[in-house]
């Protein structure tokens, strides 16, 4: 790991439940040296990318940040042109939407939305980064992104994140296939228990694809024609979402089977 | 300069009318050294600071900016709490409204709104960072940011935007001491010939200054009268924004005198 990634790592820390951290603290979660990582927390605060309490001395995500976002979004304007999408399709299934983008080899979250229709929802965290091997979202994504991220990610160990979490290289190139025959996923309790979502890629300009649109439900209210309807929709507004963002998608998809989702929940009862 | 800030820096580099840079111009820009100005490139983008265009392989602002910032949102939500204060800030005075965040020596913009009401109007870049002795932002956080933040501002030479810029550190000692008055002070062409803005400090927990709140207006339209009208307004919506962010906007101030804002004309004028 070079300085620059090692520094830059620190920010990855930071969560919902963790909005400050302390040197000590920073020292422990990674392992590494206390004066490597002090020098690295300076160096992140001096560039504005962390700012610390002015009482407790403890770091927080810094306000370049916000400006850095702000500047990518008048230039490149993803979320902006993502949101109404996202929105659209949260209202439409009654169900938390989200979008992602590819990053490396893993999908970070954009934007979400959830219509907050029932007395149990997904937890959805913004802060997360999503696998692509366990999550509809990443299985959409990595079915259509460049032949050199699939082989990385397919040679690598796949890690378990629930017993469900698809760990045999082989098993997952038979749903990557799937996924470029009908252009849309289901995965049911491969990275959160008892969460199943649909996804479906998003393309950029020059045909690639840049991230992925999906929709998660609490297991219990999933049966295979939900999933079917859900996935129908995804679709249409994954096809809007590759417009939007000046992409093209596929429209040689072969169309959904009636039985499309039996699948996923049955591997879930097992 | 550390390895990190060196490839940070290279984020600094994009602006509105900058939207993608390639390696070449990187080096040029930097008169840094080929080889690595690439390696500090291609760590960037492997941690998803930056993303290469798929054709042209330019580098663009990448997705893990998007992710952080609505993260640190979620954990501060700064941009969230401060907009409807700037949004009616502006709509009252009927003029550019902006908030900027204190990060190290500059203020980094977060949110503008403009009712554009006006053939002419200020132009405002998101990207770009205001200096701490030339704007009335940064005049009105230099007053009130820690001790040793000012010290150094005043000992170092202080750079020339205009012919109307503060160069001298005694005249702007003496500006200062007024913005520790009266809480809100008044520039004009200091940044950009031809705007006159009128700034006041924002305040967060521990009593610290975190930013400023501003109004910028094309100089053509400025008279004392609107000046002090627009101060007015900026005052309560300085005390607005400093109670939403946890701090407290000082009572102590003296009451605008009725010539408040001749002077800033004046000088404009000679």
């Amino acid at each position: 790991m070079g300085t620059i990634t090692k520094a830059l790592d620190l920010l990855g820390f930071f969560a919902r439940d963790r909005a400050e951290i302390g040197l000590g603290e920073f020292v422990r979660l990674t392992g590494r040296d206390k004066a490597t990582v002090h020098r690295h927390l300076t160096e992140l605060a001096e560039n504005g990318f962390l700012e610390q309490h002015p009482e407790t001395r403890a770091y927080r995500l810094g306000p370049a940040l916000l400006r850095l976002s702000a500047l990518r979004e008048t230039l490149f304007p993803v979320r902006k042109l993502l949101q109404p999408i996202v929105f659209d399709l949260s209202e439409a299934v009654g169900e938390l939407a989200h979008a992602s983008l590819l990053q490396g080899e893993v999908l970070s979250p954009v934007i979400h939305a959830d219509p907050s229709l029932h007395g149990v929802l997904v937890h959805f965290d913004i802060a997360e980064m999503l696998p692509l091997h366990a999550t509809s979202s990443g299985i959409a994504a990595l079915a259509f992104c460049a032949e050199d991220t699939r082989a990385k990610v397919l040679t690598r160990p796949l890690s378990k994140f629930t017993d469900q979490t698809i760990s045999d290289p082989a098993a997952l190139k038979a749903k990557i296939e799937q996924v470029q025959r009908f252009g849309v996923v289901s995965m049911s309790g491969t990275f959160d228990e008892g969460v199943t979502s649909v996804g479906a890629p998003v393309f950029g300009e020059g045909e690639r694809v840049v991230g992925s649109l999906a929709v998660a439900v609490p297991t219990v209210r999933a049966n295979p024609e939900k999933l079917r309807d859900i996935a129908q929709r995804l679709l249409v507004e994954a096809s809007h979402a590759s417009t939007a963002l000046g992409g093209v998608f596929p429209r040689s998809f072969d169309t959904l089977p009636p039985d499309w989702g039996d699948k996923t929940l049955a591997q879930q009862v097992i």
